[in-house]
């Protein structure tokens, strides 16, 4: 048992090591042709810094995105019998029901922009196999509570996080060039809130929120609960990987592995809302190259998103004032994107077009 | 010549007679079924107040937008001639001929969201009769110069209205379930600021800005034009076809008609930047009842169409420090649109799926 424990982290050692940086030429080059394109320059603002960004890390000057994915990693969490989630515990492998027919908020935006959603079960504590259109991948029936113990093992979380980089990994084999982040886990925001305050020093009661609805009194509770986990796993002493053990959840570390799995294959990845921040946050303490490949996508509602975002250096393109999760945010900003590129690479420039310059 | 005339006013004011405002019992529904969706109640925010709105607007809960279109108005100014712009008055009709091969920034947007461009010359300063794929409805070649009078008639503007009014109802007839206002026109600013300030009350120094491109000394000049042009032209005296007429410009009337025509048939019409701002304004200064169909898109770099916004009573759904216009900001929110009403239309209840509410 130890020996294979031993593997899934060497793995994951292997995987970072082979994340490089994206090479800040291609993104002069980029510059250069948007700049020559039919439009006052930087007129179209931020849409031409995101579309400057993924010609990055395409290196090309002629992006796109055409082929996109919604990535859900769902787990469930000890820490409900902390009572911290307004909605039982069953909502998990329910909803991860719906998402396999299509009545999911994510399957309807997904399929407005044009992406493919893709579900995997990594911790649901259920068995759910079978569930059909679900990726079976399951780690462990749920997270221990981590109000009175480590969440997960670090074994446990080296081994869910590879489960997300090998998602990303055979999506992008499979012709994907833009990820996004999803989740689905009762609970989450709790450990979310968690592993925002341990990575970066805030105090739980300025990260914590309603979640799925909460009231003040929950909200309070949810503070001291964070407040308590952290202490009791002494998270202040832990590297990367150990505070993602302790404190966060099977669907986290999975989408932690999203994002680095991105960045291994060269494609880019947009983090949705609060949870998934908390994931990108892991993944780049745990990989830091992996950063160049992150994309933002709303600000949600959730205080401590904001959190997250500053640690991560990211502006959110959309505020739309959601907290639902499940990729819905990352879809949204899919359109975004796909805009971005379309404009970058099939615009003319004033020499094609025969458009004169500004005076 | 003036029993034609008249005609123009007298048509519109029958148009404007025929716009009915949207019943609050189709939103009321609407809330009823957003609310039993399987989400956390209003965890999609700004989406669902977005959803809603279609909704009302549709009269039904299971509301589209699958059928979308930009209409463009091109139109000159007589007001470049005070040095109020920065690229020669040559681009319009050049990016008109852009518009027609695809080069430009609106025509890849607009494909990326799945929408149709509709380009229509209502007062190019140049015969391009020759051009495919524009719709010919010039009213002059282009308007005089409002810094020394009128830069229309009432009637050229009546006429103008008419023209946008006419290529609403069209798109509408052919099936078109969101309209988007865009426009080209060098030296458009300028007369959107002296719109806005006519309309709002606001001194033209707080409204003007650096257009496509316009230095400091630029901006001032702007703004010393456009109060020159208010004192010139009474406008505070005028009436809101008065004041479009005297400071408008032919590409914003037939925006305005645009509004107007879309409320007329009661389809939902999406206001682009600063330009189209200023002319929204003046459609629902001619006709309130036309204000219930208009969508906001994003927040212009401009700092008039904060202004205008604030006129409107409409928050911005995208702020992405853009200032091109053609309709570049409208089509990007048609894909938040497109995405709000999929996810009304097409999402399970919590009874549907069998997934338990909150406890």
């Amino acid at each position: 048992m130890s020996e294979h424990t031993t593997d899934f982290e060497q793995q994951l050692s292997a995987v970072i090591s082979a994340v490089t940086p994206t090479d800040p030429a291609a993104e002069k080059a980029a510059w250069d042709r948007l700049d020559s394109l039919t439009k006052p320059p930087r007129s179209l603002g931020r849409l031409e810094e995101l579309a400057a960004r993924v010609a990055r890390v395409q290196g090309t000057d002629r992006p796109t995105v055409a082929n996109k994915a919604v990535c859900i990693m769902a787990g469930d969490h000890g820490v409900v019998a902390e009572g911290v989630a307004a909605y039982p515990q069953d909502v998990t492998w329910q909803m991860v029901a719906n998402f396999t027919v299509g009545g999911a908020a994510i399957n309807q935006i997904a399929e407005s922009v044009g992406a493919q959603v893709v579900v995997t079960d990594v911790g649901v504590a259920r068995d759910i196999s079978h569930l059909e259109g679900v990726a079976h991948r399951k780690v462990a029936l749920g997270t221990a509570n981590m109000a009175v113990g480590p969440a997960m093992s670090r074994e446990q979380a080296a081994q869910a996080v590879l489960v997300g980089i090998e998602t990303a990994r055979s999506l992008a084999e499979n012709g994907c060039t833009l990820l996004g982040t999803g989740e689905m886990g009762i609970g989450n925001t709790t450990a979310a809130s968690a592993l925002t305050s341990a990575y970066t020093g805030t105090a739980p009661s300025d990260v914590v929120g309603r979640g799925t609805g909460l009231d003040d009194a929950g909200v309070m509770l949810k503070a001291e609960v964070v407040a308590r986990a952290l202490q009791v796993n002494d998270t202040a002493s832990a590297d990367a990987l150990g505070v993602l053990a302790a404190v966060g959840g099977l669907e986290i570390a999975a989408l932690a592995g999203v994002v680095i799995g991105a960045a291994e294959s060269g494609v880019c990845v947009v983090s949705d809302g609060f949870i998934s921040g908390a994931a990108t946050l892991a993944a780049v303490r745990m990989c830091p190259a992996a950063a160049d490949y992150v994309f933002p996508s709303h600000l949600s509602v959730e205080p401590g998103h904001a959190v997250v975002l500053g640690a991560l250096g990211l502006e959110p393109v959309l505020e739309l004032d959601m907290r639902l999760g499940e990729g819905t945010g990352a879809a949204l900003s899919f359109a975004i994107l796909d805009a971005a590129c379309h404009m970058m690479s099939g615009m003319a420039t004033f020499a094609e077009a025969g458009v004169s310059e500004a005076e």
